[in-house]
């Protein structure tokens, strides 16, 4: 039902939003670096924010307007984070967004926002203020694409999906764009992601399938570990179908819109991923026949965080013992290693101990050299599963995340 | 009191030990792969392992001899780490502890195996055995420097150090040698460390100095976060020094003891983080003013493991935000960034939830580009401490991690 969530340029309008972006020239000039979404009036939005104990002034502020007033606009930035800056860094997301209530005659109240980008630089406020007028003008329901450039750091493409779910009485549209790269990890990654629908959605439902759906994408993905001051997913259900709203007591129809929700979610990590810093390669961690989901998980993430393991993905080298040596250390209780299989796609790299005596090492190096593929380990222990997504470390991202302030 | 662990043509004899090394050819020809230790009859040995539940073969076997028998001789091969193997593993540890006792005359559970390099791959007995007679004709009080280069894998320099601790009745001889460069991390790393003394010590004694010797030294280190199959460190106490056994009732005597095998273990440590894959830099992360030594710890293996963090380290950038980062994300009850200060060496970076007014990035910038210094991070909730040693992520981290098995 979806697009192909590279082709941002083909992302559908929802009715009910508009979007403008502008050069604000915050860390480069010549680049959209500054965007505004418009939300219509009735207009139910949920937020899932970073959990690293260090955020950023926007957020700490997009939180507090979020539980004041339903959110009419929202202003987002790239190159710049606004983190680190204490005090002075709050009040200048406050000098933004007062411009812009000033600007558009709202409350400063009812604008949530959003920054990512380099930490502990000064928010350049006078530069947004200037900006702001370029955005508004414009404005226009076709500005997904705009908007999914203007957010980037040192993403290498934009991220976007449109979806059309036909389940329910009408057909709920939803358009997603994502940004984030580098600092991925459970637990929120370093990203924004900014979800709109034209459905209409009770405000606790719509919160319960944002949270659901941030746990089964953003949250499985992992590039290096890091996790960010400005992490944020929102979900803005405008309401402009003509259709009840979708309430947590409708059963069927709660289930619908909520696998929708969650499909937008993981074809946007799933693209986070594979536009990881330096990354050439999106590998599945999948874990089975675990004692619960939170030991598959535990599993999974060691495996998907190991750099062992994720140079001998850069290399394409079906180095085993270091997928093993990986499974070995997660911390399980009484695993036996004896029990436990790994597998590349179909191919059996170990088990009962050891390498299988047909173990085929051309077949492992020819599903190691696709872009795509799945490691899979039974613990052969119990029936849960996980599945966490990585990617290969690189030269570039030795290069990226050395190089990326100078 | 020691020499420069670096310089380990230096090694002094430990009386009680004999070492000799061979050329087995088991994955490059032309170099030492194999070196056997003679251990004086009445030797005390103690033993820490990896705790990963992928043990190698020879990690299995030492465990059950060091329960069996006083050990007499170690046999310890580089280029191959016989993991992986299931029971064809361990029939060939025991096919080559079986040759070694047949020619020295003492039982093969007398004898500890040793291993390091590739998982995976068949350990070749034929070629070990054939060259213990020279490692044998080979063994000499002075053979330590031999021992060192035989035991390297990725490595890129050898690593011991000889100490006399003075404050016994009689001087305390020790000299240790180790290996490791990746796949370090806490609670024992892809590392072997041998080390002897001639003090004589109570078995028990031995045991727990040792375990306490390794818990602040080795698992204090961190290259890449991962852990190997076949981590190991060995202890040998001759007892050819004329004293009393050191004993646990000792008090001082037995601090003083235990503080120089203390000693020993660090700077071995040190030396390989300072030899860590592709690393330049050698850095302490210091966590000070915690609730406990348990969280300083969290806070201080989240920095050291940070992929960003290291990335930085290896640009000499003081990204400090980063550095936050990685603390805000550490798993500890209510920590409030705003109480946490961050400094480089004498320079403070991050303190009140920002970057200080009087921040001179010129003077954090030349401590970065210096080969060893500290982070030194202020949770400012307690008094308990803790320190963890990391190094940079560089190219050649990738290129060595990417490269090792071609």
């Amino acid at each position: 039902m979806g697009v192909d969530q590279r082709a941002s340029d083909a992302l559908a309008p929802i009715p009910g939003i508009r979007i403008g972006a502008a050069k604000a020239g915050i860390r480069q000039r010549e680049r959209e670096d500054l965007a505004v979404f418009e939300l219509a009036p009735g207009t139910q939005t949920a937020a899932v924010f970073t959990r690293n104990a260090f955020v950023a002034a926007p957020v700490e502020v997009a939180r507090r307007h979020l539980g004041a007033a339903a959110p009419r606009y929202l202003l987002i930035n790239s190159g710049n984070a606004n983190a680190g800056n204490g005090a002075a860094g709050v009040a200048a997301v406050e000098a933004c967004l007062n411009a812009m209530a000033d600007a558009v005659g709202c409350r400063a109240d009812q604008i949530l926002p959003f920054s990512t980008g380099v930490i502990g630089e000064p928010l350049p406020v006078e530069r947004i203020q200037e900006a702001l007028p370029a955005a508004f003008e414009s404005m226009d329901s076709d500005g997904w694409a705009a908007a999914a450039r203007a957010i980037l750091t040192t993403d290498t493409r934009t991220k976007g999906i449109s979806l059309v779910a036909e389940e329910l009485e009408v057909p709920m549209r939803i358009t997603g764009i994502a940004k984030g790269s580098g600092m991925i990890r459970p637990d929120m990654a370093t990203m924004l992601a900014f979800i709109a629908t034209d459905a209409a959605w009770e405000p606790d439902a719509l919160r319960q399938a944002l949270r659901k759906a941030v746990g089964d994408s953003f949250n499985c993905i992992t590039v290096d570990g890091d996790t960010s001051t400005n992490d944020a997913c929102v979900a803005m259900a405008t309401g402009c179908a003509s259709m009840a709203p979708i309430t947590l007591a409708d059963g069927q129809r709660y289930r619908y819109a909520a696998a929708a929700l969650k499909q937008v979610c993981q074809d946007l990590a799933l693209a986070i991923v594979r536009d990881g810093e330096g990354a050439s390669k999106l590998v599945g961690i999948r874990v089975a026949s675990g004692r619960s989901t939170k030991e598959c998980r535990a599993v999974a993430e060691t495996v998907a965080h190991s750099p062992l393991v994720k140079t001998a993905l850069f290399a394409a080298d079906p180095n085993w013992g270091r997928i093993v040596a990986a499974v070995g250390r997660a911390p399980l209780e009484g695993l036996d290693i004896e029990c436990v299989s790994v597998f590349l796609e179909g191919v059996c790299v170990f088990e009962r101990g050891r390498c299988p005596e047909a173990y085929d090492e051309a077949a492992a190096a020819r599903v190691m050299s696709a872009d795509e593929f799945t490691i899979r380990v039974e613990l052969n222990r119990g029936a849960a599963t996980a599945t966490m997504y990585t990617c290969d470390l690189s030269y570039d991202y030795v290069r990226i995340n050395a190089e990326y302030r100078s």
